[in-house]
């Protein structure tokens, strides 16, 4: 059984999972095998994952001849493990948490396919639908405060498995970062009467030189204080907080902003292996005046040292003004 | 020149250095290269970097035909400029600060040594020394208020030469991870009227499952909650604030203590990359009650992926108890 742990120092957990340990064995020979072995994820292997939670049909005109287009199955080692309440331990001055959550995985299309660039953007959109779909689902379990989702593509960027998909954790507490990205909008509120990230998305179109698209409901901009090279947040333009309540017309606008993005920073960078995260509001409360959700896509292009570790600062050698130059200028 | 900005959500800082970016470009072909240019570290290519800001002249037992043992030398791409005085500009809801700091390396043998294994205790001790040396030097210009020493062995780690060295960064603030660290610090102590830090060394030679070897003045441990596989800490036993106000025989102990760690590090897992940082007050005050400076050493053998990213925990899947015991059983 898995185990939070609290740093005592900082609020910071550790989820100490010894069965993700056996993926790490597993996975140790994955170069070697991937050419030859089945993968889990490819349709007709359904039966190597666990049973789906959700499964959305193919389409009638789909030619290809796959019974399904999505599907979320539970993460077959799992961080985290969906039994009972959260329930606290102490250990002198330390504390532990039984290691409650949910860890699904997100199988974006039932074809072998490694690269955003292949998928339509009706298949995004259903990608977007599933992720909705499964927050709507799970945030009815009160146990639940924070879910979020994310995509490792490429092995620098944290994949073990080639073959497109992106991964749910539901937690039952609201994490280190998401607490302080709220406190920070929330401060900024109180000070100021307006939303942050609105305020950010007006000065970003005044200025116009960190855009890189603009579409009817969703901004795409380098952030002003870019952490990494090329790093671009995707924002609906609009005020909302929570990802799982937009409407039907939000996710076909944000299905062809989030695929152009990945398409820019494909071509300018060669397929760069990268991450995305959706950062939306905890589950309690759906909407707010402060926070505004978004998605950060970050290009893992060189590795994290020991000056960000031991500052949190981060040395970025790109200005955002240049990225965001370079992917508007992305031929299609 | 490079520049501080500030994320308007969240008190991070990014440092936007483009001069950096010429070191990429430079480093970009630098496996190739590495066998036969010149290495910019080995004694006789001084010349190579810009003029020393402390130089050990070798021993006269040294076999060696060198007359230096550790050098000091001004970063050649640094992140910061040591130039005036700090002063910020408002660009509408941004904030930005010229990118005033000191930015060095400690270069650790004049031989083309890459592990640490190589080096022996007393050149070691020297390494500390010129750490505090630097430190001492540094505070008297209050312009500085932390300075972070940090290394980054392999190219995971973040390394771009491989000739042993560290790094120093002194900043004109006190960044995030530092500044949560003394408020988490400060919280306990406020709370239970004595340092964090004493108390889990109290424990952790009552529990003993994760010590990986006590010296007489230093302790080292796996922390409860490790962030990552055979992460180790380093703190002495006895309170103190500050890494540069050791005792003669702190510096001996502690180089015994930190080589033993990582050659332990070395034999377990086959020279892994690592990080370690050493963790010190920040400038304005020597001492204190509730801060005790350590360092953490930290090996790289997996990637951070999205869920590290947006949630600041950790899936850690080797038990801290696992492994200290694994490195308590390396033999010398």
């Amino acid at each position: 059984m898995p185990e939070f742990r609290k740093d005592p120092v900082v609020d910071r957990w550790t989820i100490l999972s010894t069965e993700r340990a056996r993926r790490l064995q597993h996975d140790a020979g994955a170069n070697e095998r991937a050419q030859t072995d089945p993968c889990p994820f490819c349709a007709g292997n359904e039966a190597m994952t666990p049973p789906a939670v959700l499964t959305y049909a193919a389409d009638k005109t789909d030619s290809r001849i796959t019974s399904w287009s999505v599907r979320v199955v539970p993460n077959k080692y799992p961080a985290l493990v969906n039994e009972g309440c959260w329930i606290g331990q102490a250990n002198g001055i330390y504390q532990a948490m039984n290691g409650l959550g949910v860890h699904e995985v997100i199988i974006e299309s039932p074809e072998h396919v490694v690269n955003v660039e292949t998928l339509s953007e009706n298949q995004l959109k259903k990608i977007l639908h599933a992720y909705r779909d499964r927050i709507v689902q799970l945030r009815n379990d009160k146990r639940w405060r924070f879910i979020l989702i994310y995509k490792n593509q490429g092995t620098q960027a944290g994949a073990t498995l080639e073959h497109i998909h992106s991964q749910l954790i539901a937690l039952p507490t609201v994490p280190k970062a998401v607490h302080e990205e709220i406190e920070g909008a929330k401060g900024y509120h109180d000070a100021n009467g307006r939303c942050v990230y609105c305020a950010m998305i007006d000065q970003e179109i005044r200025d116009h030189s960190r855009i890189v698209a603009e579409g009817e409901l969703f901004i795409v901009f380098c952030p002003y204080a870019s952490r990494f090279p090329y790093e671009t947040w995707i924002l609906p333009k609009r005020h909302a907080s929570s990802f799982e309540w937009g409407s039907k017309e939000d996710y076909v606008d944000l299905s062809r902003s989030l695929r152009q993005t990945l398409i820019r920073l494909n071509r300018r960078l060669e397929n760069p292996p990268f991450n995305y995260l959706i950062h939306s509001n905890p589950l309690a409360e759906v909407e707010n005046a402060y926070y505004h959700w978004h998605i950060e896509v970050m290009p893992k292009l060189s590795q994290v040292g020991g000056f960000e570790w031991g500052s949190d600062a981060y040395i970025n050698s790109l200005a955002p003004e240049d990225a965001a130059r370079q992917l508007r200028e992305v031929a299609f």
